[in-house]
C-alpha cells in the first residue's frame, strides 16, 4: 500500500511536545508557561464577544494589535506581522526564504522544533556547537555562509540554557551573514532590564534581521496562539502578503492579544516576579549541588552532577511522582529543565528536591 | 538590496480575500458567510472561558473535538485532524503529500486558493476545465496522472458555480487517480439530504480520500478558524504527528468548536433556512434574465447576460453604492457570485438588483 507521503516526511520524527496534564493539580513546570493568568484586561475581552461577533471572516491582517505592537516598539505596523504562534512565525520564515535542500544554520543545542521544520520543508540543518559554558562560536557566520544558509535561527535568551548574547553580538551576525537571521524572543521578557538588551534598533539598521516575540510566556497566553515578527518591511510584506494562512488570527484571538499587550504594567509585574524566584530557585539549586548557568528566561537548566541518590532522569521521574511535572529531554541526559513558577510551587520543588538529594 | 525571498515567492501574487467592511450595517454577501450567528451554545462556552484557562498550552491535538466529531460521522477519532481554518487544511495536504516541483490538479476555475498555495509551495498546478455548464470532465483521473499529480482537489459542492458533483464519480475518481484525493467540502452542510450526497464511506474504501470540512459556513464561525480533515488514519497521522504546528488549535477555539458542532440540530435549521432562501433567490434572479445554475451551496453564481444598464463589474459598484457587497472576480467578468443572506437581506438585494435591472 502506497503512503502517499513525501519522502521526507516519512523519514522523519515529529516535533515532541511536553506533556499536557489535564490534572489542574500538577505544579506543571515543563513548559515554561507564565506562572501567572494573563492581565484581567483578557477576561474583559472575552465577556465582551458574542457569537455573533464570529459570523464574519476576522479583520485579516490584525491590525489593531499591530498598531498597538508598532506603538510600544516605535517601530511602523508594516513592520509587523502577527502569527499563529511563535511557531508560525518560524514556519513562515522557513517558507519565504529557505529554498527546499538549502541550509538552516541553528546552534546546537537550541529550540527543538528547528529541526523539525526544516525537516517538513526538505532543508538541511547546520547545527554548530556552543562552547563548554553556553557561549556563542565566534566563527558562526563565517560556517553558516560556506553551507549557503539562508536562514540562521538564533533563540536568545538561549533555550534551553537561559544565557543570553548581547545586541552588539547580534548586530555583527546580522552583518555577516548572507541569509536572514531570525532572533527567535520568546523568553525576552523576561531578560534583566539592567542588560539594556534590545534588538528593536536591529530592525532599522539590518535588511535581513526578523526579531519573534511570543505572547505564550510574558502574556501568559500560552493556550492562545499569539506570536508576532517584526523586521524590515521587505521582509515582512511577502509574509504578509503571500505566505501566511489568509486570516491566519481569529478575531477572539486578535481581542485577547490587545488586551493582554495593552496591560504591558500588568505584564511587566509578572516577568519582574519571575526574575526574583528565577533568581531564588537558582540559588536553591545549586545550594543542593546542583550546576546551572545563570538565566535570563522564566526556567532554569539544571545539570545533575550528583550520582546518587538520583540522575536527572531518575530526578524527573522521582518529581513527577512528588506532582511535580519538570522537562527532561533525552538528548541531554544529565540535564532537567525546570520553570519558575509561584513562590509556593517554587518552594514545593526546592522542598521536594531537598528531599530527594539530601 | 536582496529581497532574500525564494524565487517562486518574489514571482507569485498572493492570495486576495473578499471585503471584510468594518461598518456592521453593510449588506455583506461576498464571502460566504452564514446568515445566522453560531449555537447559542457558543455563547455559553465563551462565558465560561477565564484568563486562567488560557495560562497553559492547550490540548495538543483538539482531543474532545475529535471525539466529537468521529461519534457524529461514524469514523474513529485518529482518522481526524482538526485545522486552523479549511485553508491550514490545504496547506497541510500539500505539504505533507506533495514534492515541490510536483503537480497539484484542480478544476479551471475552482477555489482560487489553490494556485496561491502551489506558488508558496513550488509547486506546478494542472488546470483541467470544467465543461460549459460546469459538468465535471471525464478524462480528469487520466490527464492527472499523466502529469504526475500528487494531489488532486476538488471543492464540492463546487465554488463558484455551486453544483455538485455525486459521491460515485468522486468515488470512481479516487480509484482512478495515483494520488490523493481531497473533496474540499466547505459548503457541504447547504446540499440538499435528498441528494444523498455523502463521502465519508469513501475514506474506509479508498487509502488516498482526503474529506476537508469547514466551520466558518456550516456553524457561523468564520470569525474563528476551524476546519478539520478526515480519511484513513496513514494519511491522518502525518498530519497530526509530523506536519501541523504543534499546537495548531488554542483552548477557545476548542471549546467554541466543540459547542458549536454538539448542537447540530441548531446548524441544521440554518442550513435549511438558507437552502429555502437559495431557491427564493435563485429565481428571482432569473426573472431578473441573469442566469445562474442551481446551487448546492449558501451561494449563487450569477451571469450578467444583459448589455445595459449593467455589466457585472458595473453591477457589483451599483450594489456596493446601494450598501449591498457581493463577490466581482476579474478572472470571470460576465458574473457576480452572491451569497444567501437572511430573508430581510435576500429581500432588499432582489429590490435593489430590480432598481437596477429593470
Amino acid at each position: 500500500m502506497p503512503s502517499y507521503q513525501r519522502p521526507n516526511i516519512q523519514a522523519m520524527a515529529g516535533y515532541t511536545w511536553g506533556e499536557q496534564p489535564d490534572d489542574r493539580r500538577t505544579i506543571k513546570l515543563n513548559t515554561n508557561e507564565n506562572p501567572y493568568p494573563p492581565s484581567p484586561a483578557v477576561d474583559e475581552a472575552i465577556a465582551a464577544i458574542t457569537g455573533t461577533d464570529l459570523r464574519r471572516y476576522p479583520q485579516p491582517t490584525a491590525d489593531p494589535l499591530r498598531v498597538e505592537i508598532a506603538k510600544t516598539h516605535g517601530i511602523e505596523q508594516n513592520q509587523i506581522v502577527i502569527t499563529n504562534g511563535g511557531d508560525e512565525a518560524l514556519r513562515l520564515a522557513i517558507t519565504t526564504f529557505v529554498e527546499p535542500t538549502a541550509t538552516i544554520a541553528v546552534t546546537e543545542p537550541s529550540y527543538s522544533l528547528y529541526p523539525v521544520l526544516a525537516d517538513i520543508h526538505g532543508s538541511q540543518m547546520l547545527r554548530i556547537k556552543l562552547g563548554e559554558s553556553w557561549e556563542f562560536p565566534e566563527n558562526f557566520a563565517q560556517r553558516a555562509n560556506e553551507a549557503g544558509a539562508q536562514l540562521t535561527c538564533i533563540v536568545n535568551p538561549h533555550a534551553p540554557s537561559g544565557t543570553l548574547v548581547d545586541t552588539e553580538t547580534l548586530s555583527t551576525l546580522a552583518d555577516a551573514l548572507d541569509g536572514v537571521l531570525l532572533v527567535d524572543e520568546a523568553y525576552v521578557d523576561f531578560v534583566d532590564p539592567e542588560l539594556d538588551y534590545d534588538c528593536t534598533s536591529l530592525i532599522n539598521k539590518h535588511d535581513n534581521v526578523l526579531v519573534l516575540r511570543s505572547f505564550s510566556k510574558g502574556y501568559g497566553l500560552a493556550g492562545m496562539r499569539l506570536g508576532y515578527l517584526f523586521g524590515t518591511e521587505t521582509l515582512i510584506d511577502p509574509i504578509i502578503t503571500k505566505t501566511r494562512d489568509s486570516y491566519n488570527i481569529d478575531h477572539i484571538s486578535q481581542a485577547v492579544g490587545l488586551a493582554a499587550f495593552t496591560d504591558q504594567a500588568y505584564a511587566q509585574n509578572t516577568w519582574t516576579a519571575v526574575r526574583e524566584q528565577r533568581n531564588l530557585v537558582r540559588n536553591a539549586l545549586l545550594q543542593l549541588g546542583l550546576e546551572s548557568p545563570p538565566s535570563q528566561t522564566n526556567f532554569i537548566l539544571a545539570t545533575v552532577t550528583i550520582e546518587s541518590p538520583a540522575n536527572a532522569e531518575a530526578l524527573y521521574e522521582a518529581l513527577k511522582n512528588a506532582g511535580i511535572l519538570v522537562r527532561y529531554f533525552p538528548t541531554m541526559k544529565d540535564k532537567l529543565r525546570i520553570t519558575i513558577g509561584t513562590p509556593q510551587e517554587n518552594e514545593q520543588l526546592i522542598a521536594t528536591l531537598t528531599k530527594l538529594l539530601t
